[in-house]
């Protein structure tokens, strides 16, 4: 999403990270379940119709919808008209987007100073709106110079360290997504996302699974989320081949493999619309809740 | 193991690997079982007590263990030597493990043609000794400078395709193997293994997963055997936390998770020892094969 990209400009100093050498990960048990799975659908801004947040918020009601993901561009001086729109209403803010400024695997350490700043402010505001966490890639193909691997990992793995026990310190997490290689290289796979939350082993950090990005990366659906496990904070839905809503790309668009990982994992959390239309908002969008619906049933 | 590393210091020309984009790997669905899976022990040379490999080759029959492993150093001149020694012995050549010179992701493009025919070379060898394939690691970390990532990925898998066609008209298969990020950043998980499985699309190119890496490296057993699934090739044993036999690290040489993924995706290949012994081989050696039977009848 664009949203992604409008990085805030603000400059922002925060303390000098000290490099460490890399470790092996504590070793724990398989994730166990953490209890019955349901399907919690949520909508980023710009999915449902409607020419303002309140008529949005009226259609996702209308369709079941109980989560609003806003992005995280200005969004502390947006906290008051979303607590607004959303009081007295069966929808709570899942999560934050992003909109975040720098990025943690910069080599210039005060792009990451800017990432850990921004980071924080939206960590701050997103707890204020009681959402489960904001979500955060670790750099973009296009953000360079990059650190390389393994330095990248280390240097990333200390600045989540500070970042999730900010976040829990707030009742929130910070979520890590895996982009499709054509997006970020650096971080592609569910596995490799859960295997940081492990090491840094905090509520404050979780992961994220895009069902696209995953169309790309993942071989198994399913052995993605089971590899995610307890760590999975946050799911992304979108079509598979054109990323628009789900349905539009036909019998590619089925998720049932996933939606099976999901519920072996107990998964509670929201799966929350990222995505486009190529059609009529208004036919795509309940189209794509209830072949969502449908298929859950189904896995 | 340190044959790994006996890199062949022979330099052979082949032609020149043009380079191409990065594209998305076409969508394949979830891998169907292949059928019943059985638990097939095999040791590498090193690993069965005995002063020559038909002492060896005696002990591990005694044990029920059907597959061998050799290295890849040298083998064009052992053929005859192993073939000799398994005449008559329901013990067949599993994998080959490694023997290559250079690396795929090597900078110098002279390192990268030092590997593509020493593999070729050994992939020729073991095809002889009617072996499922030769186990390969596309860049150790000590092996700089290497290609970063995309670029990296790009040029390994030009030479996977190569290597994969290769293997395949020899009726054999590259079997590419994460390492822990100790080892190997560049490959450490087999959800991105068979993501290039996937993209090669060849039953040349297999993938190979080791709990001793995946201890380090996957936060779950199961979920990772079931992202491999059908280009699961290999499975290497270790204990946990030592890399010794298993049994001999205790309580967490626990591989159940793990057998119960075997069982799921229908393995029906070698699991096969790479682990020195901290104790007396002679006792250390069959109490691991015995907890392993254990374990996969309760997996």
């Amino acid at each position: 999403m664009d949203s992604r990209r409008n990085f805030i400009k603000k400059v922002v100093a925060v303390g000098t990270l000290a490099s460490a050498g890399v470790s092996l990960p504590s070793i724990l048990p398989a994730a166990p379940p953490k209890g019955k799975a349901s399907l919690n659908l949520s909508f980023q801004e710009g999915i449902a119709p409607g020419n303002s947040l309140n008529e949005k918020l009226d259609y996702m009601e209308n369709l079941g919808i109980v989560g609003l993901e806003p992005g995280g561009g200005n969004l502390a001086k947006r906290v008051n008209e979303i607590q607004q729109a959303l009081k007295g209403r069966n929808i709570k803010v899942s999560a934050i987007c992003a909109g975040f400024s720098g990025w943690l695997i910069a080599e210039d350490p005060e792009k990451r100073k800017q990432c850990m700043e921004s980071t924080r402010e939206i960590l701050t505001a997103g707890s204020e709106l009681g959402s489960v966490g904001m979500i955060l890639v670790p750099g973009f193909n296009g953000q360079q110079p990059s650190l390389q691997m393994p330095k990248a990992r280390e240097i990333l793995l200390e600045q989540l360290a500070e970042l999730a026990e900010f976040a829990k310190k707030h009742n929130t997490a910070v979520i890590l997504e895996p982009l499709n290689r054509g997006e970020a290289w650096f971080l592609r796979l569910l596995a490799d996302a859960a295997a940081m939350c492990r090491e840094i082993n905090s509520p404050g950090l979780t992961c994220l699974g895009d069902f696209w990005h995953m169309t790309h990366e993942e071989t198994s659906d399913r052995g993605a989320f089971i590899s995610a496990g307890k760590y999975l904070g946050y799911v992304h839905m979108a079509s598979r081949k054109r990323r628009s809503m789900p349905g539009e790309d036909g019998e590619a668009d089925n998720y049932i493999d996933g939606f099976k990982g999901l519920k072996e994992i107990g998964y509670q959390g929201y799966v929350s619309f990222e995505c486009g239309t190529k059609g009529k908002r208004e036919e795509t969008v309940p189209a794509a809740v209830k072949l969502l619906r449908e298929q859950w049933k189904k896995a």
